[in-house]
């Protein structure tokens, strides 16, 4: 049986399996290098499928996608804002054109809310992207339910979907689910498609929970004789409670990049802290920094200088700060950062209301 | 199990288990004298669900809706003629509006036949349609790939379908199959989205074998909350060879309506005959008339004026031909008309040629 759920809001993942098992490749020191991608140098962006081919592509100038979608049920959390950074980053760096798909579809299918519903939710989403620093003139943004060429993919891989792969790759499904599957192969394999120039390198920057999808829709990419599409995967950023896996559906687990700055504050104020029980301990032995979720909050969002996040490590860890003073000192990193987002996020909102209606 | 399976190509039916075990409804003698129509007087169209309902909004001046749709794989045969006719006369008498699906995305998905290619088909198809007597002002014909409201609907509908569900009406499937249903379901429940004003009674005239369509579209539109689909029955009629069932795999089973006057000809020349072995034997006995596949002919599709049909079988069955002259007499009916439905046709292309590319 498959030991990774694209499904599951909670999990612990088995690391290990992805390499030997599932096929992923390590990010090597040299693509390290090249990317110098903060994610990437701390390991939070650790493991790839085809990476390197699709910088080969890159450097010598041919056309590369990256690509990503999102379900337009909330507003964007840690985690949307993670992989909303690797599509820019390799759209800035790489000169990669950018698919992203608000897939309504699935918020109706799965969520039960109506399209007209998550298109205020797809227009705060896009403006988030933009304020982000997508670069939308090299950019195709569109809804799952007008882009029918996805659909037409979808019901073409549908014969090469075999009862027998479904089940391997996902495990006895309700058949909802590998509808939505398909159609994300279609979604994925878009950039592809001749109205956009035919086979290109993609890459699908995901959390390594996505991963069976990503194997889905090699499988059909190569039956379809679409290049195989890549893939970057990140590391789950745990819960502010120091749980295995953010969810959307427990809203405290995680900031919103909507939250006001006093919510914000507070999440943050009472995540789980590496801090000691009592100030004496935490003086003599240092504070537990594998644990402490603010740390980690940092180093996945909202500090990219190393050697500033090395102090906030060695504030923690050496025991010359008391939990308090630490928190004091680092939450407004964050603060700061959401604030300036949240004023160039309002900026960007008639441009995303402007490129969500051009497509009905 | 299923005794029906609507993929198959050739299967003899069971029609005594349709009434008891999947719950249509015989067609009434009142039924029959409103519809006064040669195949329900016939008991070719033979069999319903909820037609009664339609009748009584169609009555009440309420909208009511008619819907087919067609693989634009090859030429219409007879088998696709007994549908249009259906839609027409539904069109006709009751003003319903004609919901016409040129399943194209089916023909790529099951024949592999590019959606350019099948363009050029479905053009053809359509100015049969046209030809028949079809009124294009009180229709709306579409192809299903560009068609994103059923892909919506198709995507959305997929979460009602259980495993459970899909096995029970069509056995146990490759998956291709179970997401071709789902579309044919959106397809079915079109008539009644909003764009088109919403809920209404809609038919959809089938040959007896598509019911699993009819049930599983029936199971959702209940639970989405659609007025359930009805429908009408057809007997299907024997190949030319007098076998159990038409198929377009095996083309001289059937008359094509593009068949020149000369292969038409051959083709109801070599039909199975109901006559006997010598011309002694004939005389005295008569001929078997249920055996008579130019009589089954002409009953479907050639003969509308049931006294002229009647000579036709006495000609058969008294003795007082033999089966030369009785094919010199009647096979012309035929000719006659598919000449003049084929000149008709030639008039309809450029106008079925711009309804479809309306449609992209």
């Amino acid at each position: 049986m498959n030991s990774i759920d694209p499904w599951a809001a909670e999990q612990s993942i088995d690391y290990s399996k992805l390499f030997d098992e599932f096929g992923m490749s390590r990010l090597t020191p040299e693509i390290v290098r090249k990317l110098d991608f903060y994610l990437a140098r701390r390991g939070i962006l650790f493991a790839h499928r085809d990476l390197d081919l699709w910088l080969r592509d890159a450097e010598e100038g041919k056309p590369v996608a990256v690509m990503s979608g999102i379900k337009p049920s909330s507003e964007f959390h840690l985690g949307s804002k993670l992989t909303a950074e690797e599509l820019v980053f390799f759209q800035k760096k790489f000169g990669a054109k950018v698919f992203f798909c608000v897939a309504d579809l699935e918020a109706y299918a799965d969520n039960g809310l109506p399209l007209e519903q998550t298109h205020e939710t797809a227009v705060s989403n896009v403006a988030d992207l933009l304020a982000l620093g997508l670069d939308e003139k090299n950019a195709y943004i569109y809804k799952q339910s007008q882009e029918r060429r996805v659909m037409q993919m979808a019901y073409i891989f549908s014969r090469r979907a075999t009862p027998a792969m479904l089940r391997a790759i996902y495990g006895e499904r309700n058949y909802s689910l590998y509808f939505a599957a398909l159609t994300q192969v279609g979604d994925i394999l878009l950039p592809q498609h001749e109205d956009f120039g035919g086979q290109k390198r993609t890459i699908v920057p995901v959390g390594v929970d996505q991963d069976p999808h990503i194997r889905f829709a090699r499988d059909i990419a190569f039956k379809e004789k679409f290049l195989l599409p890549g893939a970057t995967y990140h590391r789950i950023m745990r819960s502010l409670r120091g749980e295995s896996k953010m969810s959307k559906r427990e809203p405290d687990s995680t900031l919103m990049l909507s939250d006001s700055p006093e919510v914000a504050k507070k999440k943050l104020m009472n995540a789980f802290s590496g801090g000691r029980a009592t100030a004496e301990e935490q003086r003599r032995l240092g504070g537990e920094i594998e644990k402490d979720m603010l740390y980690e909050v940092m180093r996945f969002h909202f500090i990219q200088d190393d050697r500033l996040l090395q102090e906030m490590s060695d504030d923690m860890t050496s025991g010359r700060m008391l939990t308090g003073e630490y928190k004091e000192k680092w939450i407004p990193y964050a603060l700061n950062w959401l604030k300036a987002h949240q004023e160039k996020k309002r900026q960007m909102l008639p441009k995303a209301r402007k490129i969500l209606q051009q497509m009905g």
